[in-house]
């Protein structure tokens, strides 16, 4: 039986997941394709921990580089994480003709297109799935199952920590500190929790999406993110009045010549899929011109879904190795030659529909003093919500609008905050809902 | 730029979409496979009707063995539907060493084991990600993205005329009559509804699924199926009543050394994501050791969603065929040497929870005379459930059970019917629910 050597690079949980599977599934992989996926070599900083893994002599030991220069080993995977070592090592595999796996999206977000020109110009592949989703499918189905498909759409709940706290605010009307905190100590969430819950995780993998879909340069800097640390119980609340959930939302569109990329707290109908994904949970939909809504729904985290994920990349790239054939999908799903910069539109000049909680005193006028300086700036009103009476004090007023421009939102906002009867920053929540084309 | 030459068997509505798309796509297809997808040939019986296509000259005709014969063509699409001319075309499509593509679900689930065995003998692929799911890319995400896995089990909506009937009974409270000429009206069922309503267009899916999945030869004969005309508006009331919809569901689990698949009506929770699929729309969760649950969702059927399908197949094998490869993924997962029959439970052993609807007369005694019988063939009650009271005349009686064995449950229902104060056929839907593992 033919032999596939893989060398693996980094073996903290998801690493250990990787080698596990590969060891406890051999017969099962090999039954599939038909020759032996073989963990040659191992490379970690800590050798000693016990991993529950039983590795023949020799396969670990702290030497990365030895892993990469092994002239034996035809796949590296890449679990290290973060953007030196890991990109260096990624660099160097590549130079030395071996195909590369990795699930780092932080990475191929930042340096992603130098590392996909890197992969060309040396012939192998570089692989990714795990990058997004975890065990979804979603850049197998994007770059294969859609691939006589114009992608029109994605918007996709990517980050499980986020969709877990909001999950907990929602069912248990906690804060978003205490359902911080209960995702720490769930594991579900980091010490420092920054990466998440600011959004730039999610940022990250929709980047990347972004580029797979329309055939684009990774461009994360332009990616608007905006994370969900402000998302109180009580908006929660009034979203659920209109027969809206709160998700932290990657959105993607293609426009003529651009598209729209930015991640945000979401309103979605309750009749929406997503708003029914729920704790740590992932999901996206995508929308091709020929198949409608497509939806993938997975653990989008996790030693093994992850583990999964690269080792369904792993088979595949053992696939062409076996049939002496290299580079068969392009990375990016299209040619490398044919990807070109596009631009994200502004965020400003993003036109949707919103939500808008203000805290004003209960005194006659205060409602048409507001919409009115939101009509100056062309945002008309869909609903008006004033909740309880207060003979004295602020009460909440929540408006939902009809589509309008993000510059006029923030305009207006900036206005309606400087006024005397309205004593907090106005609360702003994005709606994605295709009841309102207006 | 290479070309690669597809020849197309049968242009009624999914193959006009299969030929649409080739030809409005080309570009797009173009830039992603590196190669031009060329539709050569068309035959079908009707060269006259307008499909709106600019068929270059030559292209169409009536003359089917001229496309199978035809030595420049490289892929083969079989999209006339049937058991007849279908198979004698693929057979030789195959003999003639062409790799050939069908979304035949009838045929394969008949005959898939002789013609995935023929299509090995001459060394050739037969590739059928249409056939389930539509647009969905489940072949694709069992056979690729869960190579790593063990699949559990599968559970899925996989009949969009089915899940419209059964959303609009459960919408309007309309009958199963009505429900059913509405679909018919839409162009969502034939006129002769029998294999979609019946069941068993879902069960040649599943059978299909189940092969793939397990590495089992297909065997529909021994998939138990049950339709959905006897759904009423009073159970899909009462199973609200509970916090269930019922759908038309294919289940599928591994079992040690043998499987259970099976299609019927069934509830399920609210918060099962399944319950949320309506209208036309498919979707199905597989289990698998590593990944847990995933979902796919997505158009089941309709031209454009099929096509989409259909020519992901036949970018698959023009890369093969452009890396000089074949046979790259095994078609059914497993290598065809691998691929044993494995029996399929027979339905008198499943286990698992029920609802049942008796009429009974509203007497002192009854409810205990039913459970009595209940209990004397081991089936407990989990709850049992009166609709209101008549001094004179039959009542609804619902009782949900714990997990029981079918065999008792068919006795136990058997002696209930034949009791006097027992005026109809009972009703028996089965619950699919994880919260009871009993």
């Amino acid at each position: 039986m033919d032999r596939i050597n893989v060398g693996l690079l980094g073996c903290g949980t998801v690493g250990t997941g990787v080698a596990r599977l590969l060891i406890d599934s051999q017969d099962l992989i090999a039954s599939r394709l038909g020759a032996e996926l073989h963990l040659k070599r191992v490379a970690d900083v800590d050798i000693d921990r016990d991993r529950g893994l039983k590795f023949e002599a020799g396969v670990l030991s702290t030497d990365a580089e030895g892993v990469v220069n092994d002239p034996d080993i035809d796949i590296v995977i890449e679990m290290i994480g973060g953007e030196g070592v890991a990109r260096d090592l990624i660099l160097k595999a590549i130079a030395n003709g071996k195909h590369v796996i990795t699930a780092n999206k932080a990475l191929l977000a930042a340096h992603g297109n130098d590392l996909f020109r890197a992969a060309a110009q040396h012939d192998v592949d570089l692989y990714y799935e795990a990058s997004v989703g975890g065990c979804m499918p979603i850049i197998k189905s994007i770059r294969e199952a859609l691939v006589g498909n114009r992608i029109l759409s994605m918007v996709g709940i990517l980050n499980g920590t986020c969709n877990y706290i909001l999950s907990k605010i929602t069912d248990e009307g906690s804060s978003f500190e205490t359902a911080l905190a209960a995702a720490q100590r769930q594991g579900y969430a980091e010490a420092d929790p920054t990466l998440d819950v600011e959004g730039h995780d999610t940022a990250h993998k929709i980047a990347i999406l972004s580029a797979l879909a329309y055939g684009m340069e990774i461009n994360l800097p332009d990616v608007y993110v905006e994370g969900i640390t402000g998302i109180t119980p009580m908006d929660i609340e009034f979203a659920g009045q209109f027969s809206f959930r709160i998700k932290l939302l990657a959105i993607s569109k293609a426009l003529v010549g651009r598209v729209e990329v930015r991640v945000h707290p979401t309103m979605i109908p309750f009749d929406n899929l997503l708003s029914n994904v729920n704790s740590t949970l992932n999901a996206v939909t995508v929308t091709g011109d020929a198949v409608g809504d497509i939806l993938l729904y997975g653990h989008g985290a996790g030693m093994m879904p992850t583990a999964s994920a690269v080792v369904a990349d792993a088979v595949d790239l053992a696939r062409n190795q076996l049939a002496h054939t290299k580079r068969r999908v392009p990375a990016l799903s299209f040619h490398i030659d044919t990807i070109q910069p596009k631009p994200i539109v502004p965020m400003e000049d993003v036109v949707t529909r919103y939500y808008f909680r203000f805290s004003a005193l209960d005194q006659p006028g205060v409602l048409s003093t507001i919409s009115g300086i939101l009509g100056q700036h062309r945002i008309s009103l869909r609903y008006v919500y004033q909740k309880g009476r207060k003979s004295n004090g602020a009460v909440p007023v929540v408006m939902l609008t009809h589509r309008a421009r993000e510059a006029d939102v923030r305009r207006a906002l900036g206005e309606i905050e400087r006024l005397d009867v309205v004593d907090q920053k106005p609360v702003l929540i994005r709606i994605e809902d295709d009841s309102d084309q207006d």
